[in-house]
C-alpha cells in the first residue's frame, strides 16, 4: 500500500465524498473533496490487523480490562512527545468535539465567556454556543505570513466574565506549532485571567520536520487548571472510531470530569479502544513517519502551485494537512473567489468565516490525498484564476 | 456457525470473561461467566460481512449520509414490531445507558424523583443518582411466580415530586412481556402523575414464542410524554459497537433532546451505524428467529434443572436470556447461597440487590451461551445444593 494509491470512497458513507455535491454543488463525477478533515489513505496495517482480529473472533461484547489500551497511550505520549501520563488521568470520550463539549459543560456555567484564538476550528464555537456560553474571540495577528498571539491586546479585551480558554495546539487552521515561549505566555495569560485551559492537541503528531510540538502539560505551573485533549483519530485516519482522550492530572478537575462522565453514562465503543491500542505502537509510529514525509511533499507541491497565482497566499504549515489560503490579494469578493474554486475548479473546501473572526478571506484545503490529486487541484486552481497571471 | 460452537473469549478484552476472576473470585480456569448481558455467540453473517467490507475498504473516516441507516431502523420497527417510525424522530446515542442518562439530564432537574419498577436493570438507578436525582422505587408484586404492576400501591406512594418514570419493557430481570392492559395502565399512571415516560425496550426482539411484545408507542394518548429507546446491540450481540436509539415523536421533547445532543457534541461512531444497518435486514431477522429458538431451548434446560433443586425457583421468562432465580426457599442467607454459586459451582452471576428493592433473594444467570455450558452450569448447581435434595 502506497499513499499514492487512489481509493474510491464513494458509496462508503464518507461525509467528505458522498455529501460533497449536496453541500457544495461540486459534482461527484469529477469534483475534488478537500473539505472534511479526514485522509484518503488506508489506516496503517497494525490498525487493519486489529480490525481483522476482531472480525475473526466475531463476538463484539462489552469491553473489559483497559490496562493495555491505557498503557499504549502512555507509551505513545512518552516516546513521541516526552510526556509522562498517569493512566488514571485518562478519560475516553466520543471524539474531541464531545470532549470539548464535556469540558464546557463540566467546568463553566451558562453565560460564561470562553476564549478562542480566532480563526480556529469551527466546532469549538458551535459547542460553546450550543451550551449557552459566550464565544470570546481573541484575534490572532498575522505577522510575516503566520499567526502570532497578541497577549497585550487580549489583556485589554477580557472583562473578567471569562472562565475558560480553548487552545488549539498545533493551531488549526494555519498549522502553527506554538513555541515554548508562546505556550508559557498562554499559561501566564490563563493564570492572569483565572481561566481553565483546555488544550486541544489533536494535530500533535502531524508536525513537519524541523519543528517540534511541545505538549502544554510540559509547561510549568499550569497543571492545576489544565485539561489536555488528544486522539488517535486524526493521526491514523480513524475518525469513524469516534474516540478521543481527555487527560486531566489535577485531582479536583479530574473528579469533576469523572462525575459528569458517570452522570451522562459515557463509556467508549470497543472498536475505538482496539484500534487506538494497535495504532499507538512501533508499527504505527513507523507508518506515521512515512505519512508525514508524504504530506510534507504534498504541501510543497500545493504551496508552490498556489503561491504562483498572483493574489493567492498559502500560509506556511508547520503542522496539519490543512492548507489555509488567503485570497485577499486578488481584490475579489468572497463570493467571487469561492465560486471560482467550487464551480470552476470543482474543489470542495471549508469556508473561512466558519472559523470565526479573521477567516473571511480564507479557504481551507485538505491535502491528505494522493499526490496526483493535489497536482490536479493545483492545475485547476491555476486555470480558474488564469486571468490574474 | 452453530450456536453450539464454543468460542474462546479469554484475552479478547471481554468484560464477562476476562474480569470474572478479579470481580467474583470465580477462577478463569474452569469458571462459567453468566453475569454481563452479552452472548457467547458470533454476530450474524450480515453483520460480519459489514465489518469485512469496512476492513477491505480500510478508510475509517467521518460518516456521512445516514438515510439508509435510518431506513433500516424504520423497516425493522415496521416489520418486526408493527410500529411506524419517523426517521427524523431517531437519535443515535452511545448505547442505552448513555441514552437513559441523556433523558434524565434533559428532562429532569436535580432533586427530581424518577420512578423505577423494582427490581430492575441496575444502571437506571446508577445514572439517576449520578445526576443527583432521586430514585423512587415502586415495587413489583410477585403473583403466581411472575412480576405484576401494583398501581394502587404506587398511587399512594408518589408525592408529586416525581417527574419521570423509566419503564423496562420487556422487563429485566424476570423477563415479563407486559400486556396491552398493563401498558395502558402505565400510560394512565404517567399521565395521572404528570411523568415523562422513558420506555427502554432493548429486549424487545428477544421474546419467546407464544408472547407478543407491544411497543409503548402503540399505546394511545401517551406520545406527548413518551421517549422510546431501542438498540441492535442486545439483539445481535454487538454491545461493543456502543450504539442505541432514542426515538421521540413529540416535537417539543424532540427539540429539547436535540439541543442537549448538540450541546454535548454527541454523534455516533461509524461501526455502530454500519453494523446496525446490516443487522436490521431480512438476514438479521432470520438469524434472530434461530437465536430465539436456541435460547428458548437453553431456558427449558436451565429451568428444569434449577427448579428440581428444592428451595430454588427460576422465574418463567417470556423474554430476555437472563434467568432470575429466587433462593428464598432455601432458608439460606444471601452470603451462603451466593458462596455456593460462586465458590462451589464456580459460576459468576449478577447479585440481586444491585437491581434494587425486591432483589435480595435473587441471582441473575445469563443463558446466552452454548447449550453444553448451560447443562454444565445446571449440573454444578445441583451438586452445590445437593444437601437440599
Amino acid at each position: 500500500m502506497s499513499f499514492d494509491t487512489i481509493i474510491n470512497r464513494f458509496g462508503t458513507h464518507s461525509a467528505k465524498w458522498d455529501k460533497m455535491e449536496d453541500i457544495y454543488g461540486v459534482p461527484a463525477k469529477d469534483g475534488i473533496p478537500m473539505w472534511v478533515a479526514d485522509m484518503d489513505f488506508r489506516a496503517p496495517d497494525c490498525v487493519q490487523d486489529a480490525i481483522a482480529k476482531m472480525h475473526e473472533h466475531g463476538i463484539y461484547g462489552y469491553y473489559g480490562d483497559d490496562n493495555s489500551y491505557l498503557g499504549a497511550i502512555c507509551w505513545w505520549m512518552r516516546t513521541r512527545h516526552g510526556w509522562e501520563v498517569d493512566p488514571q488521568a485518562i478519560f475516553t470520550t466520543h471524539g474531541l468535539v464531545n470532549g470539548t463539549a464535556m469540558c464546557v459543560d463540566t467546568f463553566t456555567e451558562p453565560g460564561d465567556g470562553i476564549v478562542l484564538m480566532t480563526p480556529v476550528y469551527h466546532a469549538f464555537a458551535k459547542v460553546i454556543r450550543a451550551n449557552n456560553r459566550r464565544v470570546v474571540e481573541c484575534d490572532l495577528a498575522v505577522e510575516n505570513g503566520r499567526y502570532e498571539m497578541d497577549f497585550d491586546a487580549w489583556d485589554q479585551q477580557l472583562d473578567g466574565s471569562e472562565k475558560m480558554m480553548i487552545l488549539c495546539s498545533p493551531h488549526n487552521p494555519g498549522g502553527r506549532v506554538w513555541t515554548r515561549e508562546e505556550l508559557e505566555g498562554v499559561a501566564a495569560f490563563a493564570k492572569r485571567h483565572d481561566l481553565i485551559l483546555v488544550s486541544d492537541e489533536i494535530h500533535h503528531d502531524l508536525v513537519f520536520p524541523g519543528t517540534k510540538h511541545i505538549p502544554m502539560a510540559l509547561i510549568d505551573g499550569i497543571s492545576d487548571r489544565l485539561i489536555m485533549m488528544s486522539a488517535t483519530t486524526k493521526t491514523f485516519n480513524i475518525a469513524g472510531s469516534h474516540s478521543g482522550n481527555v487527560i486531566i492530572h489535577d485531582p479536583d478537575l479530574r473528579a469533576k470530569f469523572a462525575a459528569r462522565m458517570a452522570a451522562l453514562g459515557m463509556s467508549p465503543n470497543s472498536f475505538g479502544l482496539h484500534m487506538a491500542e494497535a495504532a499507538y505502537s512501533p508499527e504505527g509510529a513507523a507508518w506515521l513517519d512515512d505519512l508525514i514525509a508524504y504530506i510534507d511533499g504534498n504541501r510543497q507541491v500545493f504551496d508552490t502551485g498556489i503561491n504562483a497565482i498572483p493574489g493567492l497566499s498559502s500560509m506556511p504549515l508547520q503542522a496539519t494537512y490543512l492548507a489555509w489560503v488567503d485570497f485577499s490579494g486578488t481584490g475579489m469578493t468572497r463570493e467571487e473567489f469561492t465560486k471560482r474554486v467550487e464551480q470552476d475548479a470543482k474543489i470542495a473546501v471549508n469556508h473561512g468565516p466558519s472559523f470565526g473572526s479573521g477567516g473571511d478571506s480564507f479557504l481551507r484545503f485538505n491535502l491528505a490525498t494522493p499526490r496526483s490529486t493535489v497536482e490536479q487541484a493545483v492545475e485547476r486552481m491555476q486555470a480558474a484564476f488564469a486571468d490574474l497571471q
